[in-house]
């Protein structure tokens, strides 16, 4: 019986090895700081617990295949607050943002079609894209620049007759870059000029920390190429709910879309009822947790620059902050970090940069810090990996 | 911007129209009976929305990849209880039968590898298997021989080189047919022969009337080649809920499903934790619940059999009865049910044949009825298909 080809290209998940090692860590009774969520830790709404628990139809029956017109239409407000303005038939519930970059890239991708996305990116896409039939055409970022990847020049570089779509996470994870608007523009130009579909995954939008939080919905004339996706996991620390979305003003490729939709019955009826109540309140919620994230933003950026060595772009958004440390394979660093090294008892997981690169070699010597714990944990965790630099042997000394 | 070739050869839900111009009739006053369900109408227990209630986390985190831990072993316990071991790395939660079936394909098809499919088949299956690259190869069925596909003759004279896969659906949506223990096994040995995966839908295992429910995992000597696939849905009347799974023993096999599981993050958490709480509790609701359907086939085919002119395989189990009605195309006649007749007020939804073929022009003079309504709802349904049989003016006159 055979595998196919596509599926043998996927890789496991990079991160399993280490928690792994995490694991072993504790049970020797080492106490292992996580720095490798991709999700708030702030906690779920009531809100959404009680209107769950308040759901009891005589039989849980399938939701239709667009979503429950409840939650559309609260995502429809939701979106009508940022101003952007969607018609319900714009709006395609799905089962987190996972499962709208699925069906964006089976509606888009025959085998060998190339999608541009700038590295390092969140590795799920290459499974995404690999087993769709298609391949990524990394856009080289490094974090002396920033991560910035919106140059013409760079991104002209990448486009070939295969090329089907850019497709970008904005605020990204892993790198906290945020795009501005001149370079929003930029990319909707370059898209406009050469037929490609812009897909974007923006669920972290609600985590910009400079300024307004920018959509590309917000772009007017972009709208027949764009393709938007979303998701309550980050927005509303809503992950085991898997309600997201996916949006465009494009009627082809939502009724492609919708094909996917019906093969797969529906997103959990339970899980929409409830997460629509949470994309109806009003948003003051976001700016307190806002000013609250930006705060450990600032606190782990400058204790990151203070360490020798150490290059930290600064990121405006998201949960993360990626570096380069003054070793040559964060990889064999962290797997030294759980098995050889502690201070008084505590150590950090990280997630290596590899576990964000598909190009071989890259982004080894990186590592992305989430400062998704609370500030005290977060400035020992600082303390820690400065002086895990301190005493790691495979440190290079500038 | 181009679509991918795969998404523009799927098929649009054939259903919508069908269920457009029965919205239509009902605005028009008329009642419009049902028959074209594909979950049962069983009402879905207390202990669900309890579980449901009960569950209010800090915060509602993503559940592992694979699945919840007490999810896992509940399904364990409940495949124990029907005679079959497996371990809890056999098992991937998944969210219904439809994302392990896309999982299933996903895994295993390369471009233009070719699956055996018995047609007449669930529709859905072609978008699944089509947008993964692959070709169906239908298994031609016929109500005059009871749709029965498990011959060997039948089933070799499909195997080509790029033959991956037998994908099955027993009990059968949309047939109703169940194989027999020695059906099983001629299928059993022709994988086994020829090094085939064996897929095996088997949503409908709890609804078997004739007899004892079989499954495949009962058969030993398969085991590398089995992959199961279950849902929540109609066994406990969960359709909303997203729950089901994909199960085997080859870990080649649940290896390359994992690379999948992890692109997608996880299945809802308090959909999990719920639905565990039905898959443990005792099997005593099954019996009833069956008795109940059995009653209704009885009915259904006996007043489909009193009616001059059709043709109806005898289902043993699933929620369908499918049959050849004396018109020469059901989707004509389904049309003028819902636009120009009545029966005192009332008419009837059926899933006209074509909904389930592939092949061009087949299935043409076919319906499938679902018997997911009550017992004098259906005998009316009856008399209402009868009548109109009768009065409608493109029937074939014996």
């Amino acid at each position: 019986m055979k595998l196919s080809k596509a599926i043998q290209n996927c890789t496991d998940d990079p991160m399993l090895s280490y928690r792994a090692l995490a694991r072993q860590a504790q049970e020797r009774g080492i106490e292992v700081i996580g720095l490798d969520n991709s999700q708030p830790d702030s906690s779920t709404s009531d809100v959404f617990f009680a209107a769950a628990g308040a759901y009891v139809p005589e039989k849980l029956d399938y939701a239709p295949a667009k979503g429950l017109s409840i939650m559309a239409e609260a995502l429809q407000n939701f979106y009508r607050r940022r101003g952007m303005n969607y018609a319900l038939e714009d709006i395609l519930v799905t089962a987190g943002a996972s499962e709208a970059l699925m069906f964006a890239m089976q509606c888009i991708l025959d085998p060998d079609s190339e999608v541009i996305v700038p590295e390092p990116f969140y590795l799920s896409l290459r499974t995404v894209i690999t087993v769709c039939g298609g391949q990524i055409r990394p856009l080289f970022t490094t974090p002396e620049e920033d991560y910035n990847y919106a140059t013409r020049e760079k991104i002209e570089a990448l486009i070939t007759p295969e090329t089907r779509a850019i497709l970008l996470c904005n605020p990204c994870n892993p790198t906290g870059k945020v795009l501005t608007r001149p370079e929003m523009q930029l990319i909707a130009n370059i898209v406009k000029e050469r037929g490609l579909w812009l897909i974007v995954d923006e669920t972290y939008r609600e985590f910009v920390y400079d300024g307004e939080a920018d959509s590309f919905g917000q772009l007017p004339s972009l709208e027949q190429q764009l393709v938007l996706v979303d998701s309550a996991s980050n927005s509303f620390s809503l992950g085991g709910a898997r309600v997201g979305a996916l949006i465009t003003k494009n009627r082809e490729f939502m009724r492609a879309s919708a094909k996917l939709a019906q093969a797969r019955r529906s997103v959990a009826t339970l899980n929409q009822v409830a997460a629509a109540e949470l994309y109806l309140m009003d948003d003051s919620a976001f700016s307190a947790r806002r000013a609250d994230y930006a705060r450990r933003r600032d606190l782990c950026l400058e204790a990151m620059r203070a360490i020798p060595g150490v290059v930290c772009a600064e990121p405006s958004g998201a949960l993360f902050l990626m570096a380069r440390l003054p070793v040559d394979d964060t990889g064999r660093f962290q797997k030294w970090l759980l098995e050889e090294f502690d201070l008084d008892g505590q150590t950090i997981l990280m997630a290596p940069g590899s576990c964000f690169y598909s190009t071989y070699g890259c982004g080894r010597s990186e590592v992305r810090i989430s400062y998704v714990v609370e500030e005290q944990t977060l400035l020992r965790a600082m303390e820690i990996l400065a002086e895990a630099l301190r005493r790691y042997p495979g440190a290079l000394r500038g």
